[in-house]
């Protein structure tokens, strides 16, 4: 009988309690799809602003214009975290073509990867080794690569539902194909662009030489998909076929840049600091709408969607924009440095930079416990078509913050788009929808709510 | 000790069995995404042939031109199903504007509604009332709304996540709107177009008179969503302003078309049929790539799938793609008329006609014993991120099948974009992604191996 009415209460203490959370979840979704700001704010950083290379003026213009826009949702504290960043030029644009025999060319599409050294002023020609990924060349070897452009050709899988798994399986080429090449003595390297899609834009992205000295740096460009099937059939027809490309990017010194951070203090536990947050900058190839405008306007809504929902969070809330994601994460880094110094307390860090598309779920990097405790929220975000939670990897920015402490967390959108757009030119504003942007940005502050009200670590106290 | 046998035999029972369909599914899904027909289909009917209205030559050569890519599949059977549609043409471009006062006009982007009568030949000019829904007509009375243009304003509910739902809160306005205020004597109707999103395209669609006698019928047209808040806006500081427009479309006899029907006949169950279905016939703005372009290349990319991977259903599956969706159903009554005079026995039929995006789920239209049945089946489809089993309506053409013996299912895309395009002249190839098309003819055929495999009213006769 005692363990009846117990039963009793408790299911009427949850069904309230559930309640209440329904209802709030509501209305950060009502407001953010009737009164959402996300949209006007990309709007702006696409538009007005565009591409926001780490150290470029638009760079600037972002921070500014962001500090501004976070100065007016009456936080409680807004600021400018000082940081390092490189700074790396294009320069005018990139020209190649394929040359099948002297005086017959055909132009293709190709743009350098960010940090890499341009070609000789007159451009770089050469015969061209097409391969399959970087464990290709130690099997050539130095004979055959010598002097030669390698092109590695390896696409993404399609066959992967998600396309960031496909695009992990692919990136090494990227990223660390100039180097390994410069190593077997090779003139230069070009990259079949990571994009599912067979089109005609090259799509750019970071590269590292690793600890090649300066005067063995080769220049890498990527080519579209489109170019690269062209190469690559050219090459079986005639593998003495000849590859031009010509580009004139450069490295500058590092400039002075910022992380933009805004605060809702916490009512209860102040020191407990919460992070919603995605990357200010961007490539210069488009406007950086989906990469990673999306997540910086949505993390900026989540604050506004709290606080004019008339929730007043017990932890700390914070938004941080951070700065240089794409070719250095020195924003990140920088953040996660002066958290430790100043012996911070962060509990959870929830990064969006997967693109504006529908949002399905989550990722969590965190133990057991805390993912159950979040599993349980599940049901909350049914009537909104969020789904899944899984485990997995949040997001390159709040990355340094990780310890065993500290929930992190990715918003994961549907991805089947993403990579059309990534890096590309075509990463435009028109290439957001409204709705689904917003309904991202409602996701968060739906978990950001969930995470604040009922915190993390319970069962693990239970159990200890 | 003998329960523990049992349970051990049924449990590697059913870990062979799941393996086996993990198999299938993987393998159905590998095809989709590696070597799927569907977008190559649907780059030809909807670059090489375009809008499809019932009754134009289009509508004529999307029926030879699915007649023969079928009979290149290998099927058992590909016939045509001879069947009336109605044949309304648009005619010239429609022309619309606001009059602040003589002389002083501003353009606004209209459609005339399919199905309406055309204004008199120099168009039809008059004050305007806006209404907020046919309920506004009956207080507003006689005296108010004769010789008036009707403009129906209230826009689709930003805050229901499932676009579909949002149209059908609105689409009242459209379908009766001219047949409601022609009866306190309108001279014409204007509706907002459905679209979320605020844009410069008209929206077209289907209308009825009902028995409105044809000497009472009123032209009624579309105006795009920023022409619909122009218009309001401007009322609002002068209610004496007049609204021009002019169509000319027509209505002519009814004219013979087809339903395009492909089989592979079961090899133990023939005499039980699924359906897989679309409607070839699409709205003239655009090209129809999403309605219902998208439904038909999935539909017969679901046999080819089944037939690729080496499946050999043991039901008969039929692929049915329906003529006169949009403006009369003809092809769908035909098929359930015919079905229904020869006895047929249909136990399953499965629709896609929300558009080629990411699929989502399924809505299921059963009883409650087949629902169990089918949600068993969600744990197979967690991998490609299928989530929503729903209880819900399936499609208008599979529709006038229904009896209590059949399961109607309909496939669930993301609807976040679909009314961007949803009869409108951007409805068009770009527009759909290749990807997100072949995940949905993937699980399509997924859905139709595992009803073929296990049938349906297995849990009725267990119970029974």
């Amino acid at each position: 009988m005692r363990i009846i009415l117990i039963i009793a209460i408790l299911g009427c203490h949850l069904i309230t309690a559930q309640t209440k959370d329904e209802k709030q979840l509501r209305a950060i979704y009502d407001m953010a799809l009737t009164n959402g700001k996300a949209y006007d704010w990309l709007n702006h950083l696409s538009n007005q602003i565009g591409g926001r290379l780490s150290g470029s003026i638009q760079a600037q213009q972002a921070v500014e214009y962001t500090k501004n826009q976070l100065d007016s949702l009456g936080l409680d504290r807004v600021w400018l975290q000082p940081v390092m960043v490189p700074k790396w030029v294009r320069g005018t644009p990139e020209f190649a073509y394929i040359e099948t025999r002297p005086g017959l060319t055909t132009n293709v599409p190709i743009c350098a990867l960010g940090g890499s050294v341009a070609t000789p002023d007159g451009g770089l020609k050469g015969k061209i080794l097409e391969v399959r990924g970087i464990e290709d060349l130690a099997a050539l070897g130095k004979d055959m690569i010598k002097g030669k452009i390698v092109f590695f050709n390896r696409p993404m899988d399609p066959k992967l539902i998600s396309t960031f798994d496909a695009y992990s399986g692919c990136v090494d080429q990227r990223y660390s194909g100039a180097a390994e090449a410069g190593k077997y003595g090779a003139a230069g390297i070009i990259v079949r662009s990571m994009n599912l899609r067979l089109d005609d834009l090259p799509h750019t992205g970071s590269m590292s030489y690793g600890d090649t000295p300066v005067q063995n740096r080769i220049p890498a460009a990527a080519i579209s998909t489109n170019g690269a099937e062209l190469l690559s059939t050219t090459l079986k027809l005639n593998p003495d076929i000849k590859f031009y490309f010509k580009q004139n990017c450069k490295q500058f010194d590092d400039v002075e840049s910022y992380n933009v951070i805004g605060e809702i203090k916490g009512s209860t536990y102040p020191n407990e600091i919460m992070v919603v947050g995605g990357h200010l900058d961007s490539w210069d190839l488009g406007d950086g709408s989906h990469d990673d405008g999306a997540g910086v306007v949505q993390s900026m809504d989540v604050l506004r969607l709290i606080k004019a929902s008339g929730y007043q969070p017990q932890r700390t809330l914070r938004v941080v924009l951070f700065m240089n994601e794409e070719n250095g994460l020195r924003g990140g880094n920088k953040y996660a440095e002066v958290a430790k110094n100043k012996n911070e307390n962060h509990v959870f860090a929830l990064e969006s930079d997967a693109g504006g598309f529908t949002p399905r779920g989550f990722s969590f990097d965190c133990s057991d416990a805390d993912f159950e405790q979040v599993k349980s929220w599940k049901p909350l975000f049914e009537p909104y078509l969020i789904h899944q939670f899984v485990k997995g990897g949040s997001g390159a920015d709040i990355g340094p913050l990780k310890d065993d402490n500290l929930v992190l967390s990715g918003l994961r959108p549907d991805s089947q788009r993403y990579f059309d757009h990534h890096h590309a030119e075509n990463d435009t504003f028109e290439h957001v929808n409204k709705r689904e942007l917003e309904l991202g940005a409602a996701t968060m502050a739906s978990l950001v709510y969930l995470v604040d009200k009922y915190g993390f670590g319970i069962p693990k106290k239970v159990k200890g």
